[in-house]
């Protein structure tokens, strides 16, 4: 990889927007590595939640540039137990606690043969000393992230290690009559995001499949919104390729009071493309 | 227009900023304008209000350098039944979906006669195919609005369109002692705009007008809030030239139980300046 | 100072993110200066409280690098009875209401005998005109703070004055057997900031350190979350160097229904270092 004339940052965190502290992280990249430009993915992931941060950043991390640093910092307890990591997965760079945080990231790597290399983040020339045990994004994981932009090989930081933590995350399960599987994500939009992928509905014809979901049966499997009518529950293949259940106009989660961990019922039987 | 060394594409939508579609849409910008500079307007416009995102709009447009591309994504039902459009209204660059969204920036370069022209969003080297029916903020929106940064012109798009969409927004009314409007917006303050222009009190007293709305009558029209007492329930002309009713230090729209529709009328009548 | 290539303008305000108003604060910065780079702080300090701004800039500004402008609008009944000032404090400037907002900025510099400077913003050529009574963000703080970018010189903006405004803040009070202070900030997590410096614990054992508030004796004084147990109600040092309370992975302001002013006394009698 040629290193970017401005390199870019993403920043994804659990700090919310009502303090400085994502401020302050960028502060200090800019002062490192005043030419690299920082986006915000998010910083509302629900306090130490770190399968939501993981199925954020998934979500988003192959839209930006080849070379783009993804700096994640969801750190239940401070950190203290895990280590600090900056990994190397195909065209992209991530620096954060190894916690599985980057589980997707990880998961896709190997699955699709990329190159998959994890270091520690060890060397103090790349952090700000005194190390606060309670800003780690501040002191350990912004100054790496900067000082990688800046120029810093991945080796420099520490020594290679080879299992960085992946997250036992639900896995939809094959049933009699098709799959069950569970709400795993909910948007800003009340959309709920399940575990199933899109490609479980291969070979199925879109309209005769049947979704259960909160003691209702969805029959509006459509393609796109405009698709249903508004107020409408309907049920289709989102932006990240997966199943999800959605009201046209309206916000799914709270009319089905619905969120993360219900079960979901997909029906497939009758719905063979003949 | 000559192009800016950095061009500027500002951001408004309705997707909120818990998720990471934002930062989704400025990955893929950065990717196809490495140059162009992303700055939000707002992302908390209410899901699928169309009205308070063309008035979110229309008060910050003016305030970009000339060319800027002012990028903007309410899209009720995900938006099959409607165009995907750029406008250049006067110096500035406009892409988002025809549904009313630039209805003000559109009566102001009438208004003003400044050139207006309007483009079909169409070519689809400047999309990212397949184009995913539930997220255009991403396929459709977001490169169409970097290829326009990094040089592409209006022309290349698709064929030119006449009558770009605007909404019938609702329009004050004169009375026997004045005029009546409604509210139609409200801020983070809780401040209460209406849709009453500064023009309707030109050769009026301030200090004479009465202003009637929620069962309240307001005599304290002011120039700024420094003229109330704290908690005071005033009525000023707004940073947008708009009549709005405020309380000093206070939140006008939780202490009235007022919001957009509240109808608010003016008394003129022995505010005659003589 | 050199003038930086890309100078920095960091935002602070209590604006919220749900309007455009920081946004278009951004765009006349990026018509004044198009090569500054502007950071937000928070715009989400709770409306018209100053103590509560200038505690977050305090958190924030020292992470920055040198020559960067900070510019923080806080700014009860919009203005009128204060001046709008510049101020250069060691190695940053900053721009805002001169009502309190920068009184940590202020002490931190006097303490530390550094170079304290303050300018009135008076010359017309540095804002918009006309100037609006009810938003000086725009019309004359972002302009004063681009321009400074831009290559001004302070003394070109206004007389230079004696006295900024600095806030009567809480202080600790050394008692019998410790000392008392009060939470003075809560931060997204819950975490309840006071006034206690980590300089009063020196020469203390921190294991034998007991903490009062809202009724609960605190006798896990830890140096990191890593120490406690989930749920474990602890006190800690925080990134900013003062006592807080803390729930480890949990929000200690909910579940203490404790917030600013919450007094908090520090029992060190048995905990001195023998």
């Amino acid at each position: 990889m040629t290193k970017p004339e401005h390199p870019i940052i993403t920043l994804l965190t659990d700090f919310g927007v009502s303090d400085p502290y994502v401020g302050i992280m960028k502060g200090i990249i800019a002062d490192i590595a005043p030419n690299a430009k920082t986006i915000d993915l998010t910083h509302l992931i629900p306090p130490q939640n770190i399968r939501a941060g993981a199925l954020a950043l998934d979500r988003a991390y192959q839209y930006f540039p080849a070379g783009t640093i993804h700096l994640a910092v969801i750190d239940p307890g401070g950190g203290v137990n895990r280590q600090a990591i900056a990994i190397r997965a195909g065209h992209y760079l991530f620096i954060g606690p190894d916690n599985g945080l980057f589980t997707f990231v990880i998961k896709r790597a190997k699955e699709n043969h990329k190159q998959l290399r994890t270091f520690k983040l060890e060397n103090p020339h790349f952090r700000l000393e005194p190390v606060s045990p309670v800003f780690h994004g501040r002191d350990l994981y912004a100054p790496a992230a900067a000082y990688l932009a800046a120029g810093a090989a991945l080796e420099d930081f520490g020594v290679e290690i080879d299992n960085p933590v992946v997250l036992n995350v639900p896995c939809p399960e094959q049933t009699r009559r098709g799959w069950s599987g569970e709400v795993w994500a909910v948007d800003h939009f009340g959309s709920l995001e399940t575990n199933l992928e899109k490609s479980i509905l291969d070979g199925y014809d879109l309209k005769n499949i049947k979704v259960r979901v909160a003691g209702k049966t969805i029959v509006h499997c459509v393609s796109t919104f405009a698709d249903g009518k508004p107020g409408q529950l309907v049920a289709l293949i989102n932006s990240a390729g997966r199943l999800s259940i959605c009201i046209v106009n309206g916000n799914a989660a709270n009319v089905l009071s619905a969120g993360i961990g219900t079960p979901v019922e997909v029906i497939l039987t009758g719905a063979e493309i003949k």
